[in-house]
């Protein structure tokens, strides 16, 4: 989407919008992550904030980071879990994640089905911190979390 | 929901979210809608813009307003018409809406189910305006901009 295109309407379609580019998730080379794509719905410079919309295949997931800039996340489709913090938390259409500052985060889709969602973020905002290998040698202390980065939240 | 509230997770069941109170669409007894309600899904200090989920049942409106500030507005369910400019839409599950600075816009649920959408604004935003008896008489020059204030979109 042109940063400066302000179309009234744009049609939807099976998780494609008009006008809107299928892009990769992101161009971080050193970041992890698995089957997943991201589609800009909103990017304007007389909105505060930009909506995303990410869709990550079965098995796929998002790079676990933080930052100091909010996410605000409504689920669109599918099932799946999260991780931010400390917490595991199971995904249904329509959930909402809120993941504060500087909190480590991740999405996963843990079914059969892919796992879409919406993501409102700050346009203005910092780039996101990987985990260095301290930093995830103590979140896997606690099993809950070992076994969701291992892709078995519910094991 | 409390504007200092951080709760990672908060799930959905049909169009209402835990610990988001519902409210009425607005406080403006000027303002002529009709059945439609208002959930502040997140607003908080630390993002910069405020995602809420409006709903209105069948034969339901929003205010014919416009404002400096923009809305970027995603279909969640049903269908309905909307009014930007002297555009008018149809409007179906997933569908964007975009409403630019000063722009005339109106949201009608106009089949027998209910319309809901999210909205994307600024935190910091000014009041809309209503349209005077001379601005509204303009609107309803073109017949199909009258049709849909009146509620015949497709007439």
């Amino acid at each position: 989407m042109d940063e400066n295109t302000r179309t009234p309407h744009r049609s939807a379609r099976d998780y494609r919008w008009d006008e809107v580019e299928l892009r990769p998730y992101k161009e971080d080379a050193r970041a992890l992550f698995r089957d997943i794509t991201r589609q800009v719905l909103f990017s304007d410079p007389a909105l505060a904030s930009e909506l995303r919309y990410f869709e990550m295949g079965p098995g796929g997931f998002s790079t676990l980071e933080r930052h100091a800039h909010m996410h605000a996340v409504l689920i669109l489709r599918g099932h799946g879990h999260c991780l931010v913090g400390s917490e595991v938390k199971r995904l249904a259409p329509h959930d909402l994640v809120t993941v504060p500052p500087w909190t480590w985060h991740q999405f996963r889709a843990t079914t059969d089905e892919p796992l879409g969602f919406l993501c409102m973020v700050n346009a203005e905002r910092d780039k996101p911190a990987l985990p260095s290998e301290t930093e995830l040698a103590e979140l896997r202390e606690q099993p809950h979390v070992a076994a969701f980065l291992d892709g078995r939240p519910d094991a």
